[in-house]
């Protein structure tokens, strides 16, 4: 059994691994892989994946969720793309390699992007803050977690259109859906293998984009219309999210998992601010509860500290290779008693080398 | 063991099912679904099945191999916007629903389509002959074969710079990928799961688009330099893709598979030919290899022959629902005893009704 603190495409529940792999052999007598879309037992497994997405993010009505492909990358586009108005102009707030992304393709797709807020000059060690959405834009988007950085908003900004990338932290914690046009997340985190992405759009915000270029695959509106069977889903991944909300909702759903999260992330912070071979990277208040980043403050010492977590059978722990350092990332399916044996290989380590 | 002659997502061997599902719950120690990408033991997976794509296939140097999402619906769009010349004008061949959507996205990009040759005169019964393509176009565009029709190009138009979305029979067959600037293809027929999009693209075609429109996403020139890894790719289809044209290459290729192809539609329309209670509904000379369609010639029968084919643990048999019959999809992995099956159902039904 490995420690597996990977970034993603991450862990799910050894249950989940298990009903997924089952599938692959027998599912109604076929194997998942060779189930026509089209058949009613996978429509009821697309049914219930929306359905429990929605109960277990409490999605009020009037929101409709899809599951399509191609990850936050082409949600950057499709998100741009369907929230244009008359403004063509949108808010940004920068806080990292993935709203850079988000930016971009916001560019290229003729939207006026107005960088309002911005950690960049300090390498994303922050989240900015006293944001204030101008009015003539179109929404407002932002990165609710930085995987990289290993920084989180734990308060919202507010707009009128909010529009949030939120793969990195969707299903951890509690949200309200309310307060969003548009949520979108590739499912690699929390929810589901790679293969999958999440979108929750507020049904009125459907069909309104002032863009001119709208291929159909990215239409949000004609995806819901076809409730996310415009064309072939990525059957398996949506499959195995929707074993995995099965499995959420059963073990006390999000408002459960925000609980063990935060516990597992205090006991990790605590160790790096108590040890002194170690350092966090971010700003307190602004550190991620889903990637724990950190270094050694004596950069010598890591091919021994290297050697040591290896050897406790952890895996996934070095950084972002743009950042260097450690990352140890916390998603749903870690158990607090993974985070015991990394704390453990720091105390040792601290107890070695005093 | 049931005989499932279902259009797609679609059989794969039963070997290829079982490693797929063994590596859900162990590949090299993980599960498959939460290794990261760029983890070297993924990263080799994805070298292998770019590399088992070209041996299968004898591309030739000078192409390049991605797995992308999305299927071939978002691929109508990547196409276009990849293959946009001077002209901004490319011709179009139309042969049913899949050729027609390409139509749709390509003049949603700015294309301006030229339909040189259609079938839809006779509800696309046919594959229409005789193609001559504009000198003053970009590039010309089919669709090897009409999954809902049962159409097949047997022999393919000519082109300067010819594109072909090839969903539902590459790797069914041998082609000659130099004649072609980009061939594209959903994986969930004979490649993989559903979830990923072959592309085959010569390489000096990359990077000359006229579109102002390029998503990053969709910039073919991007992904090739990023070894389709620009962000998570489909880490388990393709994983699985690459199972299975291992599999294909220890079974003589795609060389072994046409023959058994040949044999298994021979088998079938000579059944159709010869049977009285059935007719097929395509031109004789355009008939798939892939997907056999045919209907009774009294429809009254129907409940009594869907009854005989169930009993026999055929499954995926009734005709897509846009026109009815039948439709017996032989892709790779269908045995040819699963043909003999169905042939024995039609062939008693004849017996007991005569």
């Amino acid at each position: 059994m490995k420690h597996n603190f990977g970034a993603g495409p991450c862990i799910l529940p050894q249950a989940v691994f298990k009903q997924a792999s089952e599938a692959v052999l027998d599912f109604n007598g076929l194997s998942i892989l060779e189930v026509s879309h089209r058949h009613k037992d996978f429509v009821a497994v697309m049914d219930e994946a929306i359905d429990l997405t929605k109960k277990v993010l409490g999605v009020p009505d009037g929101y409709s969720v899809l599951f399509l492909q191609g990850g936050a990358t082409l949600g950057f586009t499709i998100t741009a793309l369907n929230m244009m108005r008359e403004h063509k102009r949108a808010a940004y707030i920068n806080t990292g390699t993935w709203s850079s992304g988000a930016i971009r393709e916001a560019g290229k797709v003729g939207i006026e992007v107005l960088e309002i807020a911005s950690s960049q000059d300090r390498n994303f060690s922050y989240i900015p803050k006293g944001i204030v959405c101008p009015d003539d834009v179109d929404y407002l988007h932002f990165t609710s977690n930085n995987t990289i950085a290993g920084t989180q908003f734990h308060d919202f900004p507010k707009a009128k259109h909010l529009v949030c990338d939120m793969s990195s932290d969707i299903f951890s914690k509690e949200i309200n859906v309310a307060d969003f046009d548009l949520i979108y997340a590739g499912a690699q985190k929390n929810l589901g293998p790679a293969g999958a992405t999440l979108y929750i759009v507020k049904d009125e915000v459907l069909g309104k984009s002032t863009s001119q270029f709208m291929p159909t695959y990215m239409d949000l509106k004609k995806q819901a219309d076809k409730g996310s069977m415009l064309n072939t889903p990525p059957v398996f991944s949506v499959y195995t999210a929707m074993l995995n909300l099965k499995d959420l909702q059963a073990h006390g759903g999000v408002k459960e998992k925000q609980k063990q999260n935060d516990a597992k992330a205090a006991l990790l912070y605590q160790e790096i601010d108590s040890n002194p071979l170690f350092e966090g990277t971010v700003a307190k208040e602004d550190r991620s509860k889903m990637n724990v980043t950190f270094k050694l403050t004596d950069e010598s010492l890591k091919e021994e500290f290297d050697k040591n977590w290896k050897s406790a059978d952890i895996v996934g722990l070095p950084g972002h290779r743009s950042v260097g350092g450690y990352r140890a990332s916390l998603y749903n399916a870690l158990e607090i008693d993974s985070v015991r044996v990394l704390v453990e290989v720091m105390k040792e380590f601290a107890r070695v080398k005093a």
